[in-house]
This record gives structure tokens, C-alpha cells and sequence, in this order.
């Protein structure tokens, strides 16, 4: 779906050193992000392997291995990708979570998206092998947080920062912590399989964490 | 460590036709959970194979394809074992949250100690590898969930039930859904390597879960 929409990405200044090499590179990343995120559907990640997806993207093996590493780091860039075409298809230039003021309801909006998009078969299978990767290779596993997980995390931060200055959070809460009340079940529930992931779901996290377990 | 102590895991009636046989089957069985323990932690688990397996424990192949259909079950079957012998070495015989009638006191008491096991060797490879085999092999997953997971996590619920009866958690809150607010962030920050681990850490979990994020 949003990897079938056009180009925006680019390769790394160091390798555009004349307009036609750019484009044909661009071509050529296009075509190995389709076939690296095609066949992690398909056939899933450990089946999937570097020649597979130069075969499929019509390029040769070596062009892979002069951009990437492994197939794990080809696969994070095509969904880093994804995700950013898709934002740009939504028309979210910049990220950041909703502020109405209303902090549950804020929350609780961004959670059902998230259940959404972890139930939608094109996000579902990249981002799975990705989190089970990074579970066996940790330096992976780094680089996988630093790039995609942390800076989604840091959204949460602020929105919360933001609920201490409007006196809805108590102010010696640490965000960084408080944030991992809501999102961390949903994340262990849709990656382990341990239960059924819903909107109900998140909003009684959200609801929770806010107020916690014990009586007022 | 836990693993070289005397086995008591029994294998299946089925396959205890004879005295004799029981206990070569036994050895064998107890050479097989050894051997796959071991391998994991040296090689790592994509490396690992049922052949490799075989030949480390002194046993053919087929001994192991007999009881076992794949080496993440016979990883699954040789960390229930190590994870039951270990109990047996501390003198847990049943497994129960203890109740001082102190909830916040008992819940930071039982995740401070499933943070030191998390940081042993012995159990961090293993453990590590079925966590990972269950994301991307989804029925591998259920069965790591249902003969792992989720038995321990149903013990926090016994525990949140006998807090709401002593009048500690309100009586609304679903205890299935409440101890994720504790567990699950300590199992996102272990699998994913997003953060880092400690008792502070834990006991921190526990205070905002039980007391919420919003001023009272």
C-alpha cells in the first residue's frame, strides 16, 4: 500500500555524485525496499535472504552489499521508509502527539491508531521480524530501538511533560518510565501473543496508568 | 548451574514400558535438556540444530525427532525443567506471590527477584531464544505463552484478587489486564534492550502502577 506510492527517500549525499548515478540508485533502493518488505510477507523473515531480494528487485547482490550489511538493516531502512511515506501520505509532516488539553483522550487516541496499524498485514510482518531480530542480535536489536522505537517513544515524553505542565501528571513522575505503563502492554501482548490486543484494551490502560490500581 | 543438579522431570507414562528403559530414557532426556542448554548459550540459538544437539548429548538423532518435533520444543521442554529445578533447589515445591498483606511490598519483593533472573546466564539464553522463536513462529509462540507465560503471570493475579479482597486494588480493575502494568514494562525493556534494568527501576513500576500517573 504505502510502499507502492512514490519515492521520497534518499541516499546518503556521499553517494549522489552526478544526477543520473542518483537516480538510478534511487530506482534501485526503491526496487530492494519492495522486494525486502514483499518477501518478509510472503515467505517471512528467516526464509527471506540477501539474494532473494536481489532477485526480485533485478539488481545484483553486490549492490545490496555495497549499501547494507545484512538483510536485517536492508529490511529496518525499507520500513523506515514505509512508515515515512505513510506519514507523508497522511499528511503528518511532523510527528507529535495531540494536545486537546484532555490527556486521556489524547492518549487514548494515539493507542487505538497504534492497535490499528499493528493489526494492518503491510506494518504487521516487517516490524514483527524486525523485534524478533533485534530479541537474538542485540547490537541489531540497538539499532533498531535508537532508530524506530526510542524516537516513537519520545512523543509520549513530551505529551506527558507537556500533562505536568497543565498539573495533570504529578510532577515527580518520570515520563520516560511513566510512558511504558500503556505502551509496553499493548507491545507485549502483540508480540508475544499473550492476549487479544483492542481499542477497549488500550483505553483501560490509559485509564489505569492515569489513576492508578489502588483505591482513591 | 540448576541444570547439572539430579533430574526429577518425568517423562511421559507412555514411554515407561520397563523399568530399565525408563531410566536409559531419562539419562537420555536429561542429556538432550543439557546439551540444548548448553549449545544456546555457546553458539546461539540460530545456530543451534537438532543435530548438534544429538551429537553433544551422545545420542542419535532419531532419539530426539522420537520425542521432540522441533529444537525450539525441546529448548521449551529443557527450560520448564531447569526453571522446575531451580525451584526445587529453593525449596519452592508450589508457586505462590507471597501475601505479608503488604501489596506494594510483595509485588516489589517477586519482580526484584525476576530481575536478578533475568540477569543470570543460565536463564537469559535460553529464555532470550524461545521469546524470539515465539514472535516470528506465531504457534510456537501460543504454546511458549501457555505452558510458560502465562502460568506465571496468572500467579499476579491471584495476588491482585486477594489485594481487591482486602480492600487494596478497587474492586472494577481486571487483574489480568492490571499486572501488565508491571510486568510487561520490564519484559519490554529486557526483550527489546530499550533500557536499562534494576530493582529502582521495578520498584518505581510498582508505585505508579498501584498509585497512578494523575495527582490524587
Amino acid at each position: 500500500m504505502a510502499a507502492q506510492k512514490s519515492a521520497h527517500a534518499q541516499p546518503p549525499a556521499s553517494e549522489r555524485p552526478h544526477p543520473d548515478t542518483s537516480r538510478r540508485n534511487q530506482r534501485s533502493r526503491r526496487a530492494i525496499y519492495d522486494a525486502a518488505l514483499a518477501l518478509v510477507a510472503e515467505v517471512g523473515y528467516p526464509k527471506t535472504t540477501i539474494e532473494g531480494i536481489a532477485a526480485r528487485a533485478g539488481v545484483g547482490k553486490q549492490t545490496i552489499y555495497r549499501w547494507w550489511s545484512s538483510k536485517a538493516d536492508v529490511l529496518l531502512e525499507a520500513f523506515l521508509d514505509l512508515g515515512a511515506q505513510a506519514a507523508q501520505a497522511a499528511g503528518q509532516e511532523t510527528y507529535a502527539i495531540p494536545d486537546t488539553g484532555d490527556l486521556a483522550a489524547d492518549l487514548k487516541a494515539v493507542l487505538r491508531a497504534t492497535v490499528d496499524e499493528l493489526r494492518d498485514p503491510t506494518f504487521e510482518a516487517p516490524s514483527r521480524a524486525l523485534a524478533a531480530e533485534g530479541i537474538v542480535d542485540e547490537q541489531f536489536g540497538r539499532e533498531f530501538v535508537a532508530t524506530l522505537l526510542e524516537p516513537s517513544l519520545q512523543l509520549y515524553v513530551d505529551r506527558l511533560r507537556a500533562a505536568q505542565d497543565a498539573g495533570q501528571v504529578r510532577a515527580e513522575v518520570d515520563p520516560r518510565i511513566a510512558l511504558e505503563l500503556f505502551v509496553s502492554p499493548l507491545a507485549q501482548r502483540w508480540l508475544q501473543h499473550t492476549a487479544p490486543i483492542s481499542h477497549a484494551y488500550t483505553d483501560t490502560l490509559v485509564d489505569y496508568a492515569l489513576h492508578g490500581l489502588a483505591p482513591r
